[in-house]
């Protein structure tokens, strides 16, 4: 592509380092930026690098957070006996968007996946077991996507947990095997959480 | 969609005002940036405001510019007798990607359309009036859309030129009628520049 103004072709090129945004969607972008008010186009660029650079991991659930501990930690009216275990901040969102769930969350991070290099030590599960061990956790839900990976990571930590007195859940399999929990719609992922099952159940289902 | 993050649910918010880009997609972007260096993620944000700051549009042919007139204005190796009429500054870019045309460019600012209040007064018709009567131009090729609207634009502008000894041609057919000139492959679009018409022709041709 050839650009009259360096200005617009950096800004191209910025826009199109993003996923699924090719050079031409990104000079779209552009040339509507171009038409907005110069203030309004300042606010997106900030908000954008502000996030990047004040954005924190919440101490205890390594959720994304404005502070050391994030909202839901430190929210007074949330269970914090019952923790849900979801492998990405994304997962954290989906489930928050049902506004079915009250308890408290765990973001491992990732999923246990030799094929890609990532086992236990590098998920965030011996903060999980601290959790449980010290914290009066009495329910793990193991709401990570029913995969093979997903699987593994669920036998894992429930070897590890198994010596402590919680209650471990899976979310009801009403997202289909193989199928992502992220793009679950929020009714199917509302219900699964809902109708969660002890881990007994999960093993004798299969 | 609930976050836990401020300053995560500004940056979604501003990414979702662009053209095209859904709630879903803007915090798929996001969290993509959330994984890059905060270095690489300030560069994104400060393009992007930069680009808004500081650009300029070219005083003699109103496209972009990083400077009062633009690099294709003021380079020596360009045709300054051979001005080719286009509605927008994607036009002149996607123009100047066949690499098959060595004029200058008079940006309209959009087109002759009565049913969404654009009347010849909004456009950059002056100037080019102007350009055609004191800067020596030879020739004038008409580079709109073969649309209704550009027809008219099209026929306006030759009653306003036609004072003036230029020869005025339009770009060859190649795009079908109703086409977007923006989205014309880069092929099709360089030949029908190559293969402009005097405008008698194109009159004929109807
Ligand atoms: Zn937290
Ligand atoms: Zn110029």
């Amino acid at each position: 592509m050839i650009f009259s103004s360096a200005l617009i072709e950096n800004a191209v090129n910025e826009f199109a380092k993003l996923p699924g945004i090719g050079k031409k969607t990104a000079l779209r972008l552009v040339l509507h930026l171009l038409k907005q008010e110069t203030a309004q186009v300042e606010q997106f660029g900030e908000a954008i690098a502000r996030m990047r650079q004040q954005i924190r991991f919440c101490n205890v659930c390594h959720n994304v957070s404005d502070a050391e501990v994030c909202s839901i930690c430190s929210s007074h009216s949330r269970q914090k006996q019952v923790v849900c275990v979801v492998e990405s901040i994304r997962d954290v969102m989906a489930i928050e968007n049902t506004q079915q769930f009250n308890g408290l969350y765990h973001v491992l991070g990732g999923i246990i996946s030799p094929i890609d290099g990532i086992g236990p030590d590098q998920l965030n599960i011996h903060s999980l077991v601290e959790r449980v061990q010290y914290q009066g956790v009495e329910e793990v839900i193991m709401a990570v996507s029913p995969t093979i990976e997903g699987d593994t990571t669920i036998y894992y930590l429930s070897k590890k947990l198994k010596e402590f007195p919680v209650k471990i859940t899976t979310i009801a399999r009403g997202i289909a095997f193989g199928g992502e929990l992220e793009y679950a719609d929020e009714m199917t992922l509302a219900r699964s959480i809902s109708n969660r099952l002890p881990l007994e159940n999960y093993v004798q289902n299969k």
